[in-house]
């Protein structure tokens, strides 16, 4: 058994390895550059955490958890392209250095060699592994046109964003778990557990990522509060006060969200206090963080082998950056 | 064994099924929209027609044939986007219609449903087809990408054209029968006699579709001829042209690929009459044929066998439309 740290680091070893040919440097260099951004390689860290909770690490644990990080580096290029970033982690993003063409075909190419990695593991776990990957993907898109869709709407509903960002976000998490189960030689019924286990764990990480936006202290957040605020992102802050809030307060808040008036973000914080929007997000959060243990603790398998998850869990749900 | 109208037939039949659910309609149904414009659906067929060449049709070859045609929607759509073309087959692109954002998300979705697809077959097959749909998948990404990259250059050799051709079209031709022979049964040496068939026959299609850009018939042709002179598109013929005209003819034609002047596609046309182009053109055409035919030749069947597979090439590569 290892501990995130442990496990991020013997994935990185093998991860940092070319993952393209040399040529066309046009199209793989992109990918690169992308790749050597780094990150904290939390998706396949999931999955060899969900295989050592049943075993020792399948070698096909590896592969699989390369596919996994490949795909989401996939998504990343393509949401950039979709969001217009300038930046991600403080470096230009594919398309802006190598254009958006380039950009599009980087990630297309990086999806395929995901599944190039899924197609080297053992026959016996290719179908399972590669059905939940192929659904996993198809949620992940459709998660993100729900999130372009909702952007142009001003009426998010509590549960239609709540479905948005369980796909986009979560599912991935969760079926990163999932396939290390498969691999570690799980029954479906800890599987499906392990997996929602890590779908509530993503729901907590989001409100919390959410939270920290509006409330962090910008001392230990390490980036600049008030973010999501600024570029109208819908939350589950936003979403929640736009539910609750009445009067003057509610006048207010639409009002800033066509805006980009300085005092912006103080504005809305303050609305966000007045409607109770904090405390309601650190219920939120517990009620998701107390259900996925809840799945944890119905998995059979000796207590002790959920040590590392449930640390892993704590860490990410209460970290204060 | 069925000729190409009859298999022809029998995909389309099986391919007009809905491959997507109901919602979220934002993304699903854009690819409907695009799926509904129809096709020849060419590398279905060639699939099912190189397995027919070794035995019955495998069942696994109906799904591996849908994803075949998927995935080439797939980077027509991609591809689309990176032209900014308005317009295909006479309607609007799935980018225009819908917007930039989601097309790309609608392409991707629609790879995941290609993989979806090959993850149906038989165990048995799975790693082979993957192995040769992720080999091709790849390669097309890298002919789009060399494309592109040679759009920008005024300096391209035949040989670096010829590359980006053969990846960029022919591979997915060659693949597609080469997936038919494996789920036929075929052994390794008849697989890439039949790959090396179809990428010969891929590269000769192409010259005859520059070709008939420059000198068709415009009664028989069905579109304008000079769509690639007026776009100063990189062809089989104007590579050549580029290669072998001196003097005059060389400063003009580089002059005419400046410009939009009027009477621009008769004066190239002209141009590569001057150099020899159209004999150049298909003598080029006729040796590739040849190529793929010895090949064809090669293969250990029954000759009867081969007869749908010549007549299709010989269609397809001396059509006049």
């Amino acid at each position: 058994m290892h501990d995130f740290e442990q496990l991020s680091q013997q994935f990185t070893e093998r991860f940092n390895r070319d993952h393209f040919p040399a040529a066309p440097a046009s199209l793989y260099d992109p990918n690169r550059y992308f790749l050597q951004m780094g990150g904290k390689r939390v998706r396949p860290v999931l999955c060899l955490m969900g295989n050592e909770l049943f075993d020792e690490i399948n070698p096909d644990a590896w592969p699989v958890a390369t596919a996994i990080e490949l795909f989401h580096n996939f998504t990343l290029i393509h949401d950039d392209i979709m969001d217009a970033a300038p930046l991600r982690r403080g470096r230009q993003t594919v398309h802006e250095k190598y254009g958006s063409s380039t950009a599009l075909l980087a990630g297309d190419v990086m999806l395929v060699a995901a599944y190039d990695y899924l197609n080297r593991i053992s026959p016996k776990y290719v179908m399972a592994i590669m059905h939940l990957f192929n659904q996993t993907a198809r949620e992940v898109c459709e998660g993100q046109q729900l999130d372009m869709d909702f952007e142009k709407s001003t009426d998010v509903g509590f549960d239609a964003y709540l479905n948005m960002i369980s796909l986009k976000t979560s599912v991935l998490l969760a079926a990163s778990l999932g396939m290390g189960a498969i691999l570690g030689g799980a029954g479906e019924r800890n599987q499906n557990l392990l997996y929602e286990f890590g779908r509530k764990l993503g729901l907590a990480f989001q409100v919390q990522d959410d939270y920290l936006d509006a409330f962090g202290d910008p001392e230990k957040f390490g980036k600049q509060v008030g973010g999501d605020i600024k570029s109208n992102k819908k939350t589950f802050l936003l979403i929640h006060a736009l539910e609750t809030a009445t009067g003057a307060d509610k006048r207010r808040l639409e009002e800033l969200l066509q805006s980009d008036e300085e005092g912006k973000v103080e504005e809305v914080v303050r609305i966000f206090r007045a409607c109770g929007v904090d405390a309601w997000a650190n219920e939120l959060k517990d009620r998701y963080v107390n259900e996925a243990f809840a799945h944890l603790e119905d998995i059979a398998v000796l207590s002790k082998r959920k040590e590392p998850l449930k640390q892993l869990a704590l860490f990410l749900t209460q970290r204060q950056y």
